[in-house]
């Protein structure tokens, strides 16, 4: 590794901050390696035996000293500068560095006051790492300062670019792993540049970490030659500053210099565009910090090369308690850090250790952006009379409910314009999604070129397109992290893209809400458009009802999954979920014409019961029990049971029909299983204890059988839904092809009622008939027969 | 929009093959806009009415003379230089371009022996295109030549690489949208550059096709200073060719040389590779083709621009039936191709627009290495013999099952180092999960720089490691598609990160399990490992067994999941999936130490069956019914159930147990739901209909409801599973935190057995205080209790 020149530098640092910083830094080492290593004798005041070592030995050292390096320099920088900063840490593997610095400011032991700043509580810090009952290895909710866990990699550059949004006071440093770079994610996370305003926004210092190494492999951005390194920082719109070295005295002298550079020119590139008007796009800088993996830790052990390899990954000496010369290494490599200049008497950080940390809410640990809750303000979700629509008959007008809801999403819009703390992001679906009455009230974000017949581009915008699910999805928790507001609207299939990204989400909402000194965040909202059932020219791939079955998976105290049957119920769940705190809600709603069931008032009941009968839609006269129930969740599966039931009625009016629809799909779960679980004798109520129930669901037809296998009807329910028969095709097909179309509907019904009149036999093959009437009909004229395109509710 | 300047370039075409090619594209050009629009009047010898128009307007005309551009021009190169090459059509969406090039060249006939290549022909390839029972309007497995679908985005670039793999007379050109760039996935596929050899594997010719717009938005690439965009691809390792222009005959001349220019420089590459033993890692070309989108359609609809805008995304003419001037401008625009110059009076293309087209399998759509299965041969799976484990005694001994695993792949891959035609992938953590013996049969492919100190590196090497799981989807769906083997070792709650990708991946194997000219490939394997139950370290972050709940949603002739509890079967696991077809396999086994249940004779007799009784494990003796049927799937609760065996036979040896394990999990699935179904009377054999049946299972509880909640059995099934109770923890304290532990599957029993004697009362108190014991253990010396380490099977 060739080291960066430190003559070329023109701002060395004064020998006291050099020593000073370098302390800081090698407190932060020494308390890494305690975490990893250390049950006691944390302060090595007697000679390490076996007995001061964790049975169990868990953690990642590698990036460490990197972390501890990047942190100890913000401090500098944070405190000379009295900036306003958070950091976000993308190697978070590396738990024991963003701990250690932590402990090191004080902010910790705010949070946990039993873990105090002295040996007592130092022994606590690293006693509790890593260990059954203690804290996890990662940064994780549970760390002060941080708002991206360290598990799963790829999304710490898109959380900060969402952090900096409407922040225009706040850095955003961001390390990005060298292996973390190689995702997806993470490679198309570096454009969020083209979308970043310098006047309303916040700056995002990317930090690209390369210690060379992933578990077990060379990374590949650490392999490329410096120049094919720079040219790709470059053409992803930022201005590259290297920093490469080992020695740590120079590596200091080297990133204090990187750190100003980078501060002064982010600072002259906001004050050019907010004060000068100057809307050229900037080249941010970025830095690209090259040290060793596992630097300052063992460099040969076993008589194989470990700092500086991959075998530095988590922890380097794996046989401290049995073997004594590891025992040796590890004693020598801890007072390489020489504790003693380090930590008083009583094991307190001295004043050198402590000269570069901020304070109070200058520490990154205290920082409230990155405990975005305290930052809070309710969001202002104007009256829904405004934007209802009239229902004088159910089933007789038709309404696109997405674009209702534009129209509602518009003026919290156009209501935020001056706070500045709500976003709609998407995949390039917004108006696809028909949601583009917001464009009345705010742009689409963008800072690239524009071209005289681009609409609705704007610098300030708050609206917020990139095809890239992932880039959303991590804009949006970073923007919600820090105390904002949000909605993700996409099309239903395509979000599985992000799974893996809202099961870690969900995850740190379940540990968030269990430490009591996070702050309850906005929840994190999806609209689900463009769904299965309505993806007439787009097919097969673009089919998939399974994400709620996967967030349904998840913790239940966190997910929350509506599907509105139309444009005022989902009216009333928008207004429910954008008030809400700390879940991920789900909304499944159609944005083609869909028919109006139920006034404002009656949605509003309707969404707050989360499920019920729809009297006037059914046939059983109120007080006896039905002969057969029709439930239904989801537009598409609605209008097909109400078909059903003025085929019903028509056909069989003795019959006694129930019709229920689900709006909140976990209402179906008991009640010990969910917090919106119904108790039993509330789901008896509904659909009867034995009577056979047809339930027209809107996804995967198990769903519902998986939510309501212990309740007294289960072996009554026979559940229609989407089961992979999709193609390219009509809306009506589509509902022939999965068996969930209105005649089928009525067959299974005759199908089940007992003890029906034969006439029952005749309905139920006329209803066969049509069906195959339809199949004949589509062929020749590629169109739904007339008799369904031309129907509305009989009632 | 600037052109290139075409007197740069050296090799202008001559005259008669330029008019030839225009010929070419323009009859492509005119057959995807009578795909979209035309259900009679195919070649346009009548006045254009009304009712020669579809009913419903469907399709993306905006990409679609872009592609056809490329296709022409591959077309030339290929027939010129009678080369081996196929083509990725990342916007897929242009499926009309595609379906017109296949009809052109006469594959589509070859396929679809009833569309002609006349003007009945024509007729019926305009009226199937996104017509109820016809064709998708993406490129799908029913499109000769693909191996790409068109809808979802971003997999263009990894699935090129991964054809390109091991096929070094091979050419793979990739149309790169500048919608799909904007992904993830796409975005750091550029690197496969760094892992593809130069003398074992072919080439890929990424065509970047900016034409600047996606549905409503600019694109982020098109909207960077060219010389940022230069930089990008400079830095992504590419030397870019740039061809800018929107006058056909200059672009003709621009594409034309920068083709030749790219496939020289390429063939100039693995000359030097494969001849000069040149190791330096070449800078491959790219072509950057910028054209305006919607190119030659409609300039202005109803007063808007809409050539070269995003409004040419789908169908510019929208009311064609309804607006006579929408009609005209239709019908002008067809005829400005003019169509009488290119068609025959039969409808037949003319030799002059054949005149680029290739012969034979040298059509692009009929390359058989887009129809892999031709080119598929068994896989030689060694004799399991050799690999597996003794078994003397149940539960005695232990081995890590993926280590097992490990040295038969490391013999096939021996075996087929000449063939070159099995890979694993894996983000980085192929030793990670202990299948390392490979390396001494292959290497880790890698071009980027090495060092001294790398291990395993290799430039030929067939185990490919790239932080991303996406990139290791999409080259192995690349190279399974291409007609070769594979498997994708990776972290269980992490393969997450490729749910949307399978689930594309398996629409992919259904549809074109139904096309009867597509030749079955081989299956695609999931080893995942690393699972829910031991992440010691890693924690919550890293636990989520929830893959093979999105899995089992998709198509059943799919997909197969499976559970080996121990070493020999997973062998034997392994050897059935690495011999099928046209699968997703997906299976979950562990790394760690863990105990040998079945000799190798047992687990083969038990694979084959998926789920069966041990007989030697239960205290039930053969004929009678047991008291309580004990299930387990997954290697932890095999260990837990069988653990809860020992304690039951300890405790009340009065009590008749069964235990049945389950392998293939669908086989709980009824019989017409899944090939694998069981039928009722097999599972009531193997369940009971009414005994209390405790199922340990190694994921979400509520999944083996889902399958099994049609059985006699299901009111007496209760589960145990994960169930987000996770954190950094020990082994058994995870078991314990989930209640998935001995002792209270040992209190399940004794709470759902009847008539038990009084002194269950007290075993049911004991288990309690051992958990209760156990809580005090951990929190005190950071380990599992001594007799939950030390334990082995008493039986």
């Amino acid at each position: 590794m060739r080291e960066t020149d430190p003559s070329s530098t023109s701002t060395p640092l004064p020998d006291e901050e050099l020593r000073a910083l370098d302390a800081h830094w090698r407190a932060a080492n020494y308390l890494a390696v305690g975490q990893i290593y250390l049950l006691d004798n944390a302060l090595l005041r007697e000679p390490l035996l076996p007995e001061h070592v964790k049975p169990r030995l868990l953690g990642h050292w590698g990036t460490s000293p990197g972390l501890n390096l990047v942190h100890t320099h913000v401090n500098r920088v944070v405190r000379h500068r009295d900036l306003d900063a958070i950091c976000v840490w993308g190697p978070g593997h590396g738990g024991p560095a963003v701990l250690a610095n932590s402990w090191l400011e004080g902010s910790y032991t705010d949070a946990y006051p039993d873990v105090t700043r002295d040996a007592e509580g130092m022994t606590r810090l690293f006693r509790q790492f890593s260990f059954p009952g203690g804290v996890p290895s990662h940064v994780a909710p549970e760390t002060p300062g941080s708002i991206h866990e360290g598990g799963e990699l790829g999304y710490s550059l898109a959380h900060a670019y969402g952090a900096a949004l409407d922040n225009p006071a706040l850095l955003v440093a961001c390390v990005v792993g060298d292996g973390e770079a190689e995702t997806g994610p993470l490679a198309t996370a570096w454009h969020g540049n083209k979308f970043l305003d310098p006047v309303h926004d916040g700056a995002v210092l990317p930090i690209l970490h390369l210690n060379g190494y992933k578990i077990a492999n060379p990374t590949v951005l650490s392999r490329l030659p410096e120049e094919e390194l720079d040219a790709l920082l470059r053409g992803y719109g930022h201005d590259p500053i290297h920093v490469t070295g080992h020695d740590p005295l120079t590596v200091h002298q080297l990133m204090a210099h990187a750190m100003d550079t980078a501060v002064d020119r982010i600072t002259a590139f906001q004050r050019a565009a907010r004060t000068e008007g100057d809307t050229r796009r900037p080249r941010w800088p970025v830095i690209v910090l090259r040290t060793p993996k596992g630097w300052t830790g063992p460099a040969v052990v076993d008589g194989k090369p470990v700092e500086g390899t991959w075998r530095a990954h988590q922890v380097p000496l794996d046989q401290v308690r049995d073997n004594p010369e590891h025992l040796a290494q590890l004693a020598d490599w801890l007072r390489s850090y020489r504790p003693e200049e380090l930590f008083d008497d009583r094991g307190r950080p001295t004043p050198q250790v402590l000269a570069c940390v901020p304070r109070g809410q200058r520490r990154m640990g205290s920082n409230p952006h990155a405990n975005g809750g305290l930052l809070l303000h309710s969001l202002p979700v104007p009256p829904l009379e405004h934007y209802a629509v009239p229902v004088e008959k159910p089933g007789t007008t038709l309404h696109e409910p997405t674009r209702v809801l534009g129209d509602l999403l518009a003026q919290v819009m156009a209501d935020t314009a001056e706070r500045r703390d709500f976003r709609i992001v998407g995949p390039d679906e917004t108006a696809s999604n028909r949601l583009q009455a917001v464009y009345a009230a705010t742009g689409k974000a963008w800072q690239a070129e524009v071209l005289e017949s681009d609409e609705h581009l704007a610098r300030d915008g708050r609206v917020m397109e990139i095809l890239s699910e992932h880039t959303c999805q991590g804009w949006l928790e970073g923007y919600l992290l820090t105390g904002r507001h949000g909605l993700f609207s996409c099309y239903e299939a395509f979000v599985h893209i992000v799974d893996s990204m809202v099961g870690q989400h969900i995850k740190w909402l379940r540990t968030a809400r269990r430490i009591p000194w996070r702050a309850p965040i906005a929840s994190l909202n999806y609209l689900l458009t463009s769904h299965v059932w309505r993806q007439d020219h787009n097919g097969f791939s673009h089919q998939d009802p399974g994400f709620v079955d996967h967030v349904l998976n998840k913790s239940p105290e966190v997910v929350r999954v509506y599907f509105p049957p139309d444009a005022n119920t989902l009216l009333a769940v928008a207004d429910h979920v954008l008030r809400s705190r700390d879940y991920v809600n789900v909304v499944v709603a159609g944005k083609q014409p869909c028919f109006d069931w139920l006034t404002l008032e009656q949605a509003r009941a309707h969404c707050s019961r989360g499920a019920g009968i729809w009297p006037w839609a059914g046939t059983d006269d109120g007080g006896r029990e039905p002969d057969v129930v029709l439930a239904c969740a989801g537009d598409v599966p609605t209008q097909e049971v109400l078909a059903a039931g003025d085929l019903l009625r028509e056909h069989l009016p003795e019959l006694a029909v129930r019709v229920v629809n689900v709006v909140d799909i976990a209402r179906l779960l008991p009640a010990g299983e969910h917090p919106h679980g119904m108790p039993d004798s509330e789901f008896d109520a509904l659909f009867t204890r034995d009577k056979p129930v047809i339930f027209a669901y809107h996804g995967y037809p198990w769903l519902i059988h998986r939510l309501a296998y212990r309740r007294a009807v289960h072996p009554s329910l026979h559940v229609r839904g989407y089961k992979e028969s999709g193609t390219t095709t009509t809306p009506f097909d589509m509902v022939v092809r999965n068996d969930l179309d209105r005649y089928r509907l009525v067959m299974d019904v005759i199908d089940r009622v007992p003890g029906l009149s034969v006439r029952a036999a005749a309905v139920r093959q006329r209803m066969a008939d049509t069906r195959i009437r339809h199949e004949a009909w589509i062929r020749e004229h590629g169109t739904d027969l007339p008799e369904v395109t031309d129907w509305t509710w009989h009632g």
